[in-house]
């Protein structure tokens, strides 16, 4: 073999966001596994859930009573990673020990009253509420003027670290900007001043025409296997607009979001015919800190399972120490998902 | 409350060698868990077993006969993500679309002839071996030219990924520097050109002074949990003396690198009365590049478990898409490693 072909030849591609690389092993999805298998994840749930902490009319852990909500249900963690009232600090001793105190406010949204759904399986209007919520949240914790970056994200899954299956998100709110958040702020400005649009623009209109990891499209939005995606079916949501945040987003939008997210994790849920687990979140501008034109509203998808609904990619001694690494190419990986059904395998 | 508590309030650490954060919330360890739990790992095995593809003179993947070796046994993956014969390439679309082809060897290394062994159940002769073959196959693998960097790790448990008990790690070595090396170039090249000395000496000097994440200490290394650690476990091994790499150590030096890992894996094992899981390996100096007198070799280990043999921390939403978090603080980590006996629980 002369000629490189990056269907089949190992080779990095630049995540354009972060600035860091995944390799790519195409060849190497051929080998057995042999190693842990997880659940599948099958069980049925009732609709209500007795013992369950976000089900309406229930008990939390600090004594609570959750209301009888009819939609979305919002409160603070009980086991808030982040407080309010944390007394501030900065250490640096010696350039050795850098330490400094943060503060912030973590959140717990119930997507909807059912403790037996998802979101691939809730109707748009049902999502589109959910998203309603997102940006009245993002709005009040704005408010805060100390409050420097807000993270809205979902652990769907018990593999994911998710030990409620009732449908619920989080938002994790505070007072500096986390590390990931930094590395996109500072690759997104570098593309926008040399370029005077954003990168997710020039990016989002390139793979339109390119049309070979395009997963769904309307108005608003495109739903993609990004060209560096490092989990297995990783994908991404970018708003077709340049928004800083989900503030901008119009009645309309909002409605095309909901139909998107509905239409990505019911072909998601198809993909393996489980309830398929992801953690997914929003990157947005920092706020509070000035205008960030350069900031593109996207959602990322990162989910773990590699080649059935029981084997997961595991990203451990290589990827930790050097470098993500994936099996299967970013283009295979929206094959299959397009080729998925957007009526969800339970309704069959 | 008025004046902040390192060991209560939730705070952000800085890793010095990849110059990224951690968030602590060491308030939130009190959190009740009702999620997934892993199994406890406790299987007796056999000194011996047919099927596996690692014992001695058993057959492998692609047909191979295993010799019927005494120590320690290496071979080229079988399904090796890497490969040495990958044509060039270096493809950049309008900054958008940014890939390079990369060439690299991987190998697998048995640790010992005994399929029912880890590495804290091995005599210190036995693991002195192991280093012996590291050091062997770092310089065989430093001989081709084209190889910038070479990664030496263990992935232990099947938590882990490992799809097989007999006891073994990896070598991937490739044509690039992965990206944590890039980061911890950078991080410890400005540290020595500012001190003129290397980030570790000063570091490891400063933590055998304050004596609060020290697990062990020998005349030439020692191990500790570094103040930024993420994973609730999380240790490095640091060699007293600053060298790039293992090519460096004296016979002495390998003989207390292999006494230094069997008490570290001892006390790891006798912390949750399992065969604790971890993914682990040695950073070192990027090769056929130059002299790089910053570089100071270490080991990281990265155990996934939190509270027992079967609730890991989940490295999953908020983590993964703003910033690696931690509840436990690494000095209360360090107090539970240095609680636990030299002696292995199942000697006991
Ligand atoms: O090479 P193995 O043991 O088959 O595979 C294991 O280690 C590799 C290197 O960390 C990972 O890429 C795999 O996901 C993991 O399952
Ligand atoms: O907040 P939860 O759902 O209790 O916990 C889950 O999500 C958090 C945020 O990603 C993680 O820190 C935890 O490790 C995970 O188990």
């Amino acid at each position: 073999q002369q000629t490189f072909e990056i269907n089949s030849d190992p080779h990095t591609r630049l995540n354009i966001l972060t600035g860091e690389r995944v390799l790519v092993s195409p060849h190497r999805s051929k080998r057995p596994w042999q190693g842990q298998v997880e659940d599948d994840n099958q069980e049925q749930r009732p609709s209500y859930d007795p013992k369950c902490y976000l089900c309406p009319t229930n008990e939390r852990a600090d004594g609570d009573v959750n209301p009888d909500y009819k939609e979305s249900f919002v409160f603070v963690n009980d086991f808030s990673a982040l407080l309010k009232d944390t007394p501030t600090a900065d250490i640096n001793e010696d350039e050795l020990f850098i330490a400094e105190s943060e503060k912030g406010i973590c959140k717990v949204i119930a997507f909807s009253p059912r403790h037996d759904l998802t979101l691939p399986e809730m109707s748009v209007p049902a999502i589109k509420a959910v998203v309603d919520v997102w940006q009245k949240e993002f709005a009040a914790l704005a408010e805060h003027e100390w409050i420097k970056y807000i993270q809205i994200f979902e652990n769907k899954g018990a593999i994911m670290g998710c030990s409620n299956p009732h449908p619920h998100g989080q938002i994790w709110s505070q007072n500096h900007v986390p590390v990931e958040l930094k590395k996109e702020s500072k690759n997104q400005k570098t593309y926008f001043d040399n370029h005077g649009v954003t990168m997710l623009s020039a990016y989002v209109q390139a793979e339109l025409r390119k049309n070979e990891r395009i997963i769904e499209e309307n108005d608003s939005f495109v739903a993609l296997v990004p060209f560096w995606a490092s989990w297995p079916y990783e994908t991404m949501i970018v708003s077709k607009r340049p928004v800083q945040n989900i503030l901008a987003f119009t009645d309309q939008e909002k409605e095309q979001l909901a139909s998107i997210l509905k239409l990505l994790t019911t072909r998601y849920d198809n993909l393996f015919n489980t309830s398929f687990p992801y953690s997914a979140g929003m990157h947005q501008a920092p706020v509070n800190s000035g205008d960030f034109p350069e900031w593109h509203w996207h959602m990322h998808f990162y989910p773990p399972l590699l080649r059935s609904a029981t084997v997961k990619k595991f990203m451990v001694g290589y990827e930790m120490l050097a470098n993500p690494q994936r099996d299967i190419t970013p283009e295979f990986a929206a094959q299959q998902l397009r080729n998925c059904s957007t009526t969800h395998y339970k309704n069959v």
